[in-house]
């Protein structure tokens, strides 16, 4: 497995060149005293964290997994000090605001780590990123109290947390659940019920485990409307901040997984759990939601740090693996064969990697920066701006990124051949690491219904046109620009055809229910390939002008290259997504369920 | 997992009433007293082998997988009992020549056991099938004496084989192999090297292991025209049959893969080997070559069979989970929500991976039907044609068949959600066992190359013209079939632009080299959406006449229903391969090798 190199050039060439973080800083208030040059120290030290301190540590958790031992887990060798030492960093607090004890820095800031120690072990960073959730809850739901008692040791990394939701017959549909709570005298609540799926539930990492856990008060009513959020700290927690008795927060088991063997996945009983009510009762999904846009972002990161890894371990094999000659003469005369990397096909593996990669980088930096501008922005119209263009993109994030994030993984695997699919070289982690991206945080399926149902129809398509406008915009500005009309031209088709998709569409769905479901996830992928063409159609401009500078080291050169490849190999592929969104809900609707198989 | 069930009634469809068996077998000539009677019987026991024998030890040979101890395999419990029930059916001989101790019979009705058995367990299956390669190098270049030799105890499955191509270096380009061969003064060789993803190579399943070994002639030429075949036992065979001393064949190391983890892939050395050549010195790739079809068509199989297994566990598991209610109406009143396939976006998945499936099938089978017309036609114009499209197929099979099949598997972890992610339900044991299709027996990219360098530029158009034309023919047999027209239409118009891109892609390569292979994975996609649509276009026929005999059991409604699904979801793909395959060269050649990262 080649060592992981973090792609920092890029990293800069997206935050800097491409999203303005200088101006973007600027625009900000009461971010902390964020600027340029603390980003660029927060990017140094988090990339050689990733690379020296992380990275080793991501086979060896394949391999050794987690054990578990009546109640017990084990986790793998050296991600207990690798956790501490990412605690050590201030990291845990980037972006709690500081009167909550964080350093109160915008999150934008904080992804890049994401991505990078992502890359470098998915796995390991789950533990920081889940104690991350039961943080966000408090700070935008608990009372001074219960953040006092629990914020400043999830701070310092002294104790991670987990966040509980599923259930065994209920994921997608969460307004199922049926762990119970009931109200005691001091106000507290008594939690009783099985979790499934919780990452970092149980762990030997921490002296103690915040849960943030969703769960129905007695009498509550069914479904959605019933849902509170509690917070339950494994061990109680005296009044001077030390650990006091046991809680009844057992992990009955852990799941053996496809991949992320490194990261616990718990199964957790509640036997009479004391738990403390963040917000109010039945109203705990309000909460949630306030989570919702960065969590799913974050997951989108998954998808671009699986890419990032897969495609930097391909590009690394296709430059040493010597197999067969160049078609159009020998390129290395002085070996046995020529590297791979000389072949179209290999590539076009590898520019198709490259290309959803940055593309995802993009994307997912630029919603980063939109968070913070919900966040800290003065300017109202901004505000408002960011907050509708979020609403749409954030599905969009979450289901194209980790999609292409899967193909992406997939393709450098396949750029290995069959040393791919041995285990030494790590590739074939990668892609059974990165595979449950598109499942959790809610599978694609759900984030597609969620953009079109809720954010495009729900909005009556006012939270696309704010999109749409902006693309029009921008294509708009570079009609002179004659180097940029092969990318204007193709992007302005696109914005307008997703307008008239979106018409179809919701009108067909006045007739039939349907349709919406029907067309949800070619509606989503279709959404996926505009706006990288967006991106890449900015990302295009810039190179051009680099190079127009007279800037030839290659990168710009090479940025140009991708944006070409992107728009002429992979955004033909949106209109067969167009046409599978207007296909019809005929198309799936007419077999009854015991027609499928005979 | 739910249990694995034939798809009997699909099987049965296409061998009886797509590909009309009866009339195929009575063009045969000297291939055994094949009959459907006699196929019927052979599918209903090796339905119920699959079911019953094979299918318990997939999930148990994927948990305990072969364990390596100072040269011994051990491979998981019950592997080597099915085996010897296997091989005592008489199936490991039977599309072997009677005048070899086999069956006789034509390999399209063995194919069908690939299928149930590869889809009950592929790790399983491939002990015998990989028993099946030297016993077809015997076949094909082995002398009397070799056959009397070895032949034998391989039909009864006292001994297995294991087919030696690759090393460390080399793999697809296997003219760099280096294991060296020394003629003997009896006339016998000495192998020395090292070979490795030697499936088998190393078992406690049988007493002996028969190698069919690649290697090169002290002295000859560099490249592929310096390999030679031979054949060599684990243990020397006594005249008398007995097995005589240790042959000096060790295996090195068994390798941690993805999956397939109940097959042995084994580093295996030879240290002074007695072997014996296999027809001409130097001439070894002639044979490998005979069996190169059937064996990508094999390999082509996985994909089906892989799919078939997601399919079923898919569909089982939608009708049985319970998440949200229909939108168009509570479907399931009296339980607390509606299973899963009521949502369309699930059943988009049920629908892709039928249509995939089917059309596998369909292909698969119809390939294997025109390799046993190569084998034991006596018409001489089918034999040819069977060869011409033969040729051209068997990489858009072994293409396109394994790159849907991985899509497929995956789509059935997706219906399960976070359950398919974990290892109890089976499913991402499917995508893992799987996922090697596409890599071994030449990759998709090998094949692109093969279909488009090789068999359509290599014969001057002349093998995609026969195929263009024979779906002409059905085209043009259909115009005044109104029911047809949807079909016909749309295939038409793509069979047409077959030939357009052709000539493009052809044109181009006259000037750049390395237009060919740029185009050439898209031109296979291309390929194989437009194979697979006119084999549902056939499908759709057979359905709608049997409709209008009044046939409403819903099987065939389903049947043209996918039809119908295909041509408007999933064929709209084929566009985007057609754009891709002539967006030239440059968009993949034009940065350096050291301009692809910064």
């Amino acid at each position: 497995m080649p060592a992981y190199r973090a792609p920092k050039r890029d990293i800069d060439f997206v935050l800097k060149e491409l999203l303005n973080s200088e101006e973007h800083f600027a625009g900000l208030e009461n971010a902390g005293d964020m600027n340029v040059e603390l980003m660029d120290a927060i990017l140094d030290s988090g990339a050689k964290f990733a690379e020296e301190v992380v990275a080793p540590l991501n086979q060896v958790g394949d391999e050794e997994g987690c054990q578990f031992d009546d109640g017990k887990v084990t986790t793998p060798t050296g991600y207990k000090e690798a956790f501490h030492q990412y605690a050590a960093n201030g990291w845990q607090g980037l972006s709690v605001p500081e009167s909550d004890g964080g350093l109160g820095l915008p999150g934008s800031v904080g992804l890049t780590l994401t991505e990078m120690i992502g890359s470098a072990s998915w796995a390991w960073s789950m533990y920081s990123g889940l104690a991350g959730a039961p943080i966000s809850c408090l700070v935008n739901g608990g009372t001074e109290e219960q953040k006092q008692r629990f914020l400043p040791k999830l701070l310092t990394g002294e104790w991670a947390g987990a966040m509980c939701l599923t259930e065994a017959h209920c994921g997608s549909d969460v307004g199922m659940l049926r762990t119970k709570a009931v109200k005691n005298s001091d106000g507290s609540y008594t939690l009783t019920g099985t979790k499934i799926f919780i990452s970092g539930g149980e762990q030997d990492i921490t002296d103690n485990i915040v849960h943030a856990i969703l769960a129905r008060v007695e009498g509550a009513p069914e479904g959605n409307k019933g849902i509170s959020l509690f917070i339950a700290p494994k061990f109680n927690v005296n009044d001077d901040g030390s650990l006091g008795e046991f809680n009844h927060i057992t992990a009955g088991n852990i799941e053996k997984k496809m991949g992320l063997k490194g990261n616990a996945t718990c199964v957790m009983n509640y036997d009479g759990a004391q738990a403390f009510l963040l917000g109010e009762e039945n109203r705990g999904l309000d909460v949630m939601f306030k989570l919702m846009n960065t969590a799913r972002i974050g997951t989108a990161v998954q998808g671009l740090a699986g890419a990032e890894a897969a495609f930097q371990g391909a590009l690394t094999y296709a430059n040493e693996r010597l197999q067969m000659r160049s078609l159009t003469g020998t390129k290395n005369p002085d070996g046995p064969a020529d590297p791979i990397i000389v072949h179209p096909d290999v590539r076009r593996m590898l520019m198709t990697q490259k290309a959803f990669t940055e593309g995802s980088r993009a994307l997912c930096y630029w919603l980063a920066q939109l968070v913070d501008v919900t966040k800290f922005g003065s300017d109202e119209a901004k505000v408002k701006e960011a907050e509708d263009i979020l609403g749409l993109l954030t599905p969009v994030a979450k289901g194209f990124c980790t999609e292409t994030g899967v193909e992406v993984t997939n393709l450098g695997m396949q750029v290995f051949g069959g040393h791919g699919y041995i285990q030494e070289h790590g590739m074939e982690q990668i892609v059974r690491d990165t595979r449950i991206s598109t499942v959790y945080e809610g599978t694609t399926g759900i984030q597609a219904l969620d953009l079109i149902g809720r954010k495009v129809m729900g909005s009556g398509g006012e939270l696309l046109r704010v999109f749409t406008k902006k693309i029009h915009k921008f294509c708009a500005g570079h009609v002179d620009s004659e180097n940029m009309v092969p990318f204007t031209e193709v992007l302005s088709g696109l914005n307008k055809q997703w307008g008239e998709i979106t018409m179809h569409v919701g009108g067909k769905a006045m007739e039939d229910a349907e349709e919406v479901g029907s067309a949800s996830v070619d509606f989503l992928m279709f959404s996926g390939y505009v706006t990288f063409a967006y991106l890449w159609a900015q990302m295009a401009d810039v190179a051009q002008q680099k190079i127009a500078e007279g800037n030839d080291d290659g990168f710009y050169k090479a940025k140009l290259a991708t944006a070409e490849f992107y728009f002429k190999r992979l955004l033909p592929r949106a209109q067969a997504h167009a046409i599978g969104a207007q296909a019809g809900a005929d198309t799936v609707m007419q077999l009854n369920a015991d027609e499928f198989a005979f």
